[in-house]
């Protein structure tokens, strides 16, 4: 296995590229120690204890996750302080329990009266112990609770009063700066992210209930955010692979990108300048976020670069996706297939890393086009 | 677990309603016999060995699959006679071969002389045995070759004569049929399907050289066909379950689907009128294809339904999706929250099957709300 390399690989196959996963973990890690706040990695988009240890505060500090199964999953692997930041409703309470059981602390997320109730009742009964946070809405009004809203404080006191729950604070994400198509309106929606956590987190204090968490974050905001004064700590997740959207909206380069899919062509179809490869809509996902940056940003399902290197060929784009053909074809200069036969191999970069990753269940580590490690990643609930 | 239910199960969860998805295995079988040719069922659907033990013809004729992962994995389960309906580069054929080692009837499909010489200089290198056939194009223009072009009887001789290779026959896939939004439309491309792989085997035959299989299919053209004659068999996968694409288009009912996806109400959020469950992007897939269809047929990211049944709740859809966050709208009567608290179980019909099935790693088989089984599945490749 030490002397494999990128043709070596059964396709379509999912890279990471070491240098730029481990330049990407030590940035997100250094503008968080500049912005004076903790940093909680979001792991939804790695899902693996490989990419974990690449982040030293997943373990000095705590994790982001967002299903269950991560959370059994990096408890297993010692994390031992989880943020489950999707609000949680009460049939997937007793798997988290059993973590909290285990030695893990778990902070749960409310955004309803009724969650929260149950919540209470649910530890009541089971003797469980929880941390639990209140999410905020910062503007993007997909869940979460206005920072203003009475029920903010009102549900803050219940929490803080419960037996066998410790109110933790509150916590927010920013989804709508995924809607911003320039720098300024990224940095007002920084701007609001915070201002929402720290305006909530003002407003239970000043009930009298201690706030410790004041947590925000996305990729987006925590780059253009100009402060986070107020705020203990940021969560983000795509930032340690990147990806074509986050580079379409200027939160990296083309070339920060580490993961990658590698894939064999697989046919030439010359009636349509097409060239066929065996990476489509499995192995790439169905994502097609950056058709939302416009007809010039828009990379199909993924770019395409030579299997050895990452810097995309000038014009070529995966243009459509099927189950397991992937259809190559150039806006720029016709495709010259002799340079290309089949069998040759390529990497498509893709759109959305999350989504992508989520179709495999392990990384191959390259370093200059060789194999020089796998990871592990799960997937599932 | 004999006594478990929709509402004991975690969520996400794949489900399988068993009478429909027997009913669906019972109709495309019925289907075939009436039109007088054989099935070869596509399993890249449903990628398990209980969902092709309701297709007598998986075990009787043969299987398509779409990845050597599936041809490892049916092989492993008795499959015996398996084609393998993606061209095929050079690198995958030993673990192809190995197959053919182990006994199974492997067939391999090229559309190109190099694809073809290379697969000839692997034989006669490795002493494998495959049966080749080649793809030809019926109108789609994605992959194979159009049945008067003179390479198609150049490669049926070059491959007839090589050793180690049994020249098998052609087979087609007319793909364009999805484009179609009339009955009429997808008649003719069922008819030009049919025209085109027997138009090729009259080719070859007419220059000697024995053309055993005469290969054709896709859910709609199967269904749209008014005869195969000259056909040998016919290949579709995702008729077994059926989806919001295939309702979409006339392939089936909506109270056909037999694939859905149990979801948890995880938050509401009454400013936008939105339920939130717990099947976002992930659990549901990216895919998009209902959107085609115009605003009228567009299902969001799925249509939704009450846990312990499976007709559609009036109006209501997943209109977002992020990774793990559905959000469900109605576009008819607003939503009444109080109906539908926190915890409550629904199910998300799917828009592309093949798609949503793909991420996860089994399905639980109901009837009427019951756990009655759980069925294998195997993705990746």
């Amino acid at each position: 296995m030490a002397s494999r390399t990128v043709f070596d690989l059964d396709t379509p196959a999912l890279l990471v590229d070491l240098a730029r996963v481990r330049a990407n973990c030590d940035r997100v890690e250094m503008r968080c120690r500049d912005l004076g706040v903790r940093f909680r990695p979001h792991l939804k988009t790695a899902k693996s204890i490989d990419v974990a240890r690449l982040l030293p505060s997943a373990f000095d500090h705590g994790i982001t996750v967002s299903t269950v199964k991560e959370a059994e999953y990096f408890a297993g692997e010692g994390g031992s302080d989880i943020l489950y930041a999707v609000t949680v409703p009460p049939d997937k309470l007793p798997r988290l329990a059993a973590l909290t059981r285990g030695g893990a602390r778990v902070r749960l997320a409310v955004d309803a009266a009724d969650a929260a109730d149950a919540m209470t009742a649910y530890v009541s009964e089971s003797g469980a112990e929880f941390d639990v946070v209140i999410e905020i809405d910062s503007g993007e009004h997909r869940s979460g609770i206005a920072p203003d809203d009475a029920r903010v404080v009102d549900m803050a006191r219940g929490l803080h009063a419960a037996d066998g729950i410790r109110f933790g604070g509150v916590y927010t994400h920013a989804g709508h700066v995924y809607e911003c198509r320039t720098t300024e309106e990224a940095r007002h929606v920084a701007a609001a992210e915070r201002a929402a956590a720290v305006g909530a987190a003002t407003r239970i204090r000043d009930a009298g209930i201690p706030c410790e968490m004041v947590s925000v974050g996305s990729t987006p905001t925590l780059i253009r955010a100009e402060h986070l004064d107020g705020v203990t700590e940021a969560r983000a997740g795509v930032c340690v692979f990147q990806d074509l959207f986050q580079a379409g909206i200027g939160s990296c380069e083309i070339d920060d990108i580490a993961l990658s899919v590698l894939t064999t062509v697989i046919g030439h179809q010359p009636s349509t300048g097409t060239l066929l490869v065996d990476a489509g809509g499995l192995a790439l996902s169905k994502d097609r976020s950056t058709a939302a940056l416009g007809p010039d940003a828009d990379c199909g399902y993924g770019l395409v670069a030579p299997a050895s290197a990452t810097d995309p060929i000038p014009g070529w784009r995966v243009a459509d996706a099927y189950q397991e053909h992937g259809l190559v074809r150039s806006t720029s200069d016709p495709i010259d297939f002799d340079s290309y036969p089949i069998g040759t191999r390529l990497r498509v970069l893709p759109n959305h890393a999350c989504m992508t990753a989520a179709q495999y269940d392990g990384y191959h580590v390259v370093e200059s086009g060789r194999v020089v490690d796998e990871w592990a990643r799960i997937n599932g609930w």
